[in-house]
């Protein structure tokens, strides 16, 4: 019987601790498996043992059942070829956000593809780096484990049992289904908000305040680095051309149509508008395909506004009076408008649910408006 | 001295009570308005007038000074001609959500446009018809009033203080200013949450598990109605149009780029990479333009994260010590993820607050993280 097999796979190697690799190493220390860390700064490897991520990989002689590669997107592959020829008989992963590209990488140079399983824990953070590790950065979230067609199965388990052993939900998907989903969930919706962003520079000053809750909404991921999406757009783009193609072509429809409606404004363009309803309405169906809370299918709530005065507790306060009315709230929106010191809060909840969280709040002095 | 001017510009008529006009009809009776209400339903006038939003106008010989027209956008023109025409006296405004259309049907109809100046209410609900009006629907919402070039000083005064008397805050502007706004930050925002939305529907079941919070907020709004949607875009044809091929054409670059860094992943792509990271850079150039709160530029907010329990009040005791910490949150995002039972509420909150609140909510058990 293997060493690797005799520990239970308990011997995991992180290589490289910025967020993802110190937060992995935290959860699986607290979930009792033997961490060893190590990354090209001393200083940051450190940071994360001090953290309470494992030992330095300086300071152990055992040998790992798994690695971990949580280097940057650029230098993945290379890590992944050197842990492979290092520990012939560890299972390397890597927790890269697009699968294809490194796959095909390993392929070229001849790795060992049986041990070779790539992963992409869905979590992270506006911040980076080993200091906004926390252990329970994965937890809860999707982690997606993509094995190439060479992988063994015994190494997909250990990959899974990581994942799942960090508190991750395991979504098992090929790297090429993995790199079409993360296009179309992320990086396109990326694209979108930068260039619906982009065009408000051309607005006259003063006309940006028209910006309502739908526009704040659209673009708030337009605040992402810059540096990180190239990188990340790179690496998918074959993926991420298809689905942009894809949505350039619709979009040419609509402008088509646009055109059409302009020059004929009072009628004769019945097929214009039906370009337009059809582009919303297929906007419909995407959107309902989105999962809601706790992995049921999107629920219809009700929504209960409540002025809110802008001063500290205020909120608390209302939020308190309704769980004291014994009402779950599912979702919870504020709003604030220009010029004005107080906000609206928009609480969403089952629609049986109104007409109780009315009275309570209203018999309590809040203004309320179902 | 005629009648107009003797009474004030009290004596206001509104023509359509629907959400629009049953709401501001409320307002402006609570703000000592004689409202009258006409409709071409006798039964949404009349629920109007249950409501407290002003006498029928069957019930009134009073001559209005200033006539609101909330008419679906569709026959706005029509009706503010007619309103024009019974009412020599009278001042017009509408509250249609497109300007230089209503505007431009007048002129050509010969309209007396010293009476006319459109105006645009910013607010609005998911809920339509009278049931859903509410007096404060404008309070602190941007009204803005968009004079044509024919317009009288004292018209123009009038319909600011309509909206001014509802709560709201006026921003004046040209008609053909506002179409350019809102097509930026209002109707583009639409069609693109919507073709994003739409791509969702070619992956394949299960992909869409990866959906993040990031494609949730950027497609929110894609579940809006189709046929509401297509009356507005068509109204607005042709400075959407406009904002749309400008965000074609960055969007056919980004699509060169990607095409390039496909067929040479490896480098000499330099220039691709450079034309993927400007997209990304004007989008953040762009969002930093939109208003925070308060209508102050927005501010950088640190965040504050903590795991609550999903049930009834735990959010609400957070919020409460929150408030007891004397923090005052700024703004609040909740995440429930699939297949677990609670959520991560992520508390923003100016940076100097930040080391108190954690110091408060970990003396009180919750887990947190900066």
């Amino acid at each position: 019987m293997s060493e690797s097999t005799a520990s239970g796979g308990q011997r995991v190697r992180i290589v490289g601790t910025g967020l993802i690799g110190t937060s992995l190493g935290i959860a699986l220390t607290r979930a009792g498996f033997q961490v060893s860390l190590d990354d090209p700064s001393p200083t940051a490897a450190a940071l994360a043992r001090d953290l309470g991520a494992g030992v330095l990989a300086t300071d152990t002689v055992a040998v790992p059942d798994v690695v971990v590669v949580a280097a940057p997107p650029d230098v993945v592959a290379d890590v992944v070829v050197a842990e492979l020829s290092r520990w012939p008989d560890a299972v390397v992963t890597d927790a890269a956000s697009v699968k294809g590209a490194v796959l095909t990488s390993l392929q070229h140079r001849g790795a060992d593809l049986s041990r070779y399983v790539g992963s992409h824990p869905m979590a992270g953070r506006e911040k980076s780096g080993p200091m906004a590790a926390q252990g329970d950065l994965f937890v809860g979230r999707s982690w997606v484990v993509a094995p190439g067609p060479d992988a063994s199965a015994a190494a997909i388990a250990l990959v899974r049992r990581i994942a799942e052993a960090a508190g991750s939900v395991v979504l098992e998907m090929t790297p090429d289904e993995h790199d079409a989903a993360v296009a179309a969930v992320s990086h396109v919706p990326q694209i979108a908000a930068s260039l619906v962003a982009s065009r408000l520079r051309d607005l006259p000053s003063g006309a940006v305040a028209l910006s309502g809750q739908g526009i704040r909404d659209v673009t708030r991921i337009a605040a992402s680095d810059p540096g990180m999406w190239t990188q990340i757009l790179a690496g998918n783009a074959p993926a991420v051309r298809g689905v942009l193609e894809s949505l350039a072509g619709e979009l040419d429809a609509v402008l088509a149509a646009l055109r059409r409606l302009e020059s004929d404004p009072a009628g004769g363009s019945v097929g214009a508008r039906a370009v337009l309803a059809r582009a919303v309405a297929d906007g419909n169906a995407g959107h309902a395909l989105i999962p809601g809370k706790h992995g049921a299918a999107p629920t219809t709530y009700a929504t209960v506004t409540v002025v809110v005065p802008d001063e500290p507790g205020a909120l608390g306060r209302l939020l308190r009076d309704v769980g004291e009315a014994g009402v779950n709230m599912e979702d919870l929106h504020l709003e604030h408008e220009i010029g004005q010191m107080f906000g609206l809060a928009e609480l969403a909840v089952l629609p049986a649910a109104v007409q109780p969280l009315v009275s309570a709040l209203t018999s309590l002095g809040w203004p309320v408006h179902e």
